[in-house]
């Protein structure tokens, strides 16, 4: 950077200015201030896009040019970084990233479906470039846990990430947790306060939260990005009594991203990442975890546990995390966005699940007749998997059904799968069983 | 940075060859390729200083030059950085850090004492040099929290600061929690164990994380550090009795470091610094850190709250954070130390705290006879202390003293200083008043 550039302002263009956009209007005027102090120069926007230019968004506009396509802002003279904040992971967002990039401008992006889909190539053009390229609003919304992980905890071989990513999932889950009311009617409240949206698919069914896996699992273990490699599961299966038989046992039930990186005997590296409901014990950082928050255990082989908490979502947050990463740039930090150059991320094969050894809580919903019982631990038996403990409960419900929860001892993922499928033709069974993961302390 | 030495290593002298001086051997050695792949150059220590040569260390320090007087590295051609790990804010550890810096190399180390009492003078030098100047094992071991706050929430004004900063401390208090035993027991128990050293001195009076909370403090809120500002108190005063009075309240009890400013009409900053015991409620993040952990709770004015939580002590934990910084180095990460340039640090006078308003707990040991009760309540009417709730022992313990203990109504700090201070000479009061702030959710 030469001394002349040092001081100049960081023109920055801005596609996108819905409610996260309007937070990053609002924290480049309230911050300004200090803002440039830190930065050790203004970060100031020149331009704007977004649909509908006359709709009134609380914050004045007329002091930014104004572009009605958004891929034009790319090639603007006066702008040296695009922030992205309309989301897509193709379309406008992804041509306009790949435009930016071309031109030599630093791109930011609060868009989790956009990175983890094409954040490898995207990349690679940033570095050949020489151009930044950051996206910490796209994990965890104002937790700087990409820094933490690319930067804070760059000394260590991380050995595992856990994380609680979807605030809507995990809204849901400690409010039936408090309520004790069931799946369906939560999420309605949910929605009616505005921690979900009219289609929450994503939110509940994991989608979202395999998004910002995929990413913290690219950054912390130079992984390839491998997004569709995903195994994903929701928490609309989960029922009150399950949430009430968790808490019996002595855990919480959460939405659990988990990545880490196995080798076999010739150190050949494959990649687990998962995104499934788990038992999480009381004891565990993750438990504590309610409400709209997010937050990540990262174990290091140096630093040990690392946990990063904080509001996952809104525009205050998001706007905090794309701000910083402008900041960052306007500071000069335009290292390899996922900590080791594009070109030298491993590609891994996914792990195999079934090898992992661990608890396993089992609940099964079967019809209140004899012999059901004997039925289900005889797949039991015959798939290896040995009981610590089981329940059932003493009375039928409303529909008839009657609710059998039981824990394993530690054994292969793999065994508890194939009793599953034993009993996958069971007429006794109203529901396919519900299977989670008993996390560890 | 130019072509040639971009791919340079970065040539590293180590001062202390101590437990965390080997960790930081051992871990350039352990992840070392991976180290390198981040870094974008190999990190290689060249020259070592210690006490002892011929010590048996477990690593080999054959590889590296040896100086027998620490402060001769600072001179050495061979060396990019110089990391400290000696300690003492004041001495060799200091004498070596102005020659470093002098010389145009770049400065990380861990000694907290030093950057608490030096560390001003210390960044202006670096920044007059175009030096790094970096201390993120100082603050809190491997969390990178130093990290955090200067870069991932740089773009906002920090509210307040919230930490629990010594793993000692807070290993008594929540062995003290689920024990039920004695302040005095517990120590001993500490020390064998070895979370506590023979003079634990500056951990159990608050002194180390004072040091700690000077720097935050400045990081956060650009204040020019003040170390002689932190009002300390520790935690030798607190009984099982009153463990077991908090737990029946709805609150844990946890050594606080709390940094905030306050601005008056005219808008004139001034520093709230303290460390102090604290009832925290069983719901605030900070209720869940047990053991020797340490965790930072920020506000940030559109992030909201940030936690940051990991291990405070150690040789790993602390490797991990000094590696870190040499990292950024290495990146060409050498911006100014505390955020902001030295220069721009505000100097603040100290905070009264005084007016602060909250919630107190209060405990007195009295003799047990008449009138001693009506003798306190009187004296809180005096000092307009509003009692919410009170708790009178039926039984005196074996000294004979009875133990009262209360909880006021939202009200200024000062007031309930005033009360203690109407009792000072009572001669019914066989300790001082034990007075705790309570923490809000």
């Amino acid at each position: 950077m030469t001394a002349e550039t040092a001081n100049a302002p960081l023109r920055i263009a801005l596609a996108g200015a819905g409610t996260v956009g309007v937070g990053v209007i609002r924290l480049l005027r309230d911050n300004a201030e200090l803002i440039s102090a830190r930065a050790g120069r203004p970060l100031q926007i020149t331009a704007v896009s977004a649909r509908d230019r006359n709709r009134d968004r609380g914050v004045d506009l007329s002091g930014f040019a104004w572009e009605d396509d958004m891929t034009a802002m790319a090639a603007r003279d006066d702008v040296d970084v695009v922030v992205e904040l309309v989301g897509g992971s193709d379309g406008p967002a992804l041509t306009l990233a790949r435009n930016a990039i071309a031109a030599g401008k630093g791109f930011v992006t609060a868009n989790k479906a956009m990175v983890a889909h094409h954040g490898l190539s995207l990349a690679q053009a940033a570095e050949a470039q020489q151009v930044a390229l950051k996206f910490e609003a796209a994990v965890a919304g104002g937790i700087p846990v990409i820094k933490g992980l690319r930067e804070g905890a760059a000394a260590n071989a991380i050995t595992s990430i856990l994380g609680i990513l979807n605030g809507t999932a995990n809204y849901i889950l400690s409010e039936m947790e408090t309520s004790g009311a069931g799946f369906a009617e939560t999420l309605k409240e949910a929605q009616s306060l505005g921690y979900a949206e009219a289609d929450p698919t994503f939110d509940i069914e994991g989608v979202d939260a395999a998004h910002k896996l995929a990413i913290l699992a690219a950054v912390s273990f130079g992984a390839s990005m491998d997004f569709d490699a995903v195994s994903c599961e929701g928490i609309s299966a989960i029922r009150a009594a399950d949430i009430a038989q968790a808490d019996a046992l002595g855990y919480v039930i959460r939405l659990i991203g988990m990545a880490d990186v196995e080798r076999d005997e010739a150190g050949v590296p494959a990649l687990l990442q998962q995104v499934k409901p788990c038992l999480v014990p009381k004891g565990h950082p993750l438990a504590h975890v309610t409400g709209p928050t997010n937050a990540i255990v990262a174990e290091g082989n140096f630093s040990g546990r690392l946990l990063f908490q904080g509001a996952g979502a809104g525009d205050g947050p998001t706007a905090s995390a794309v701000v910083a990463d402008l900041i960052d740039i306007a500071r000069g930090e335009t290292g390899a966005p996922f900590s080791v150059p594009a070109s030298d991320l491993v590609s891994m094969a996914p792990a195999e699940a079934g090898k992992r050894t661990g608890q396993v809580y089992l609940r099964f919903t079967v019809t209140d007749k004899p012999g059901v019982l004997a039925e289900i631990t005889a797949a039991m038996r015959d798939a290896n998997v040995s009981i610590e403990s089981l329940i059932q409960e003493g009375r039928a419900n409303d529909g008839g059904e009657v609710f059998v929860a039981m824990v394993t001892h530690d054994g292969p993922a793999g065994c508890v799968d194939h009793a599953v499928q034993l009993l996958s033709d069971s007429p006794s069974l109203t529901a396919p069983p519900l299977v989670m993961q008993i996390l560890s302390d």
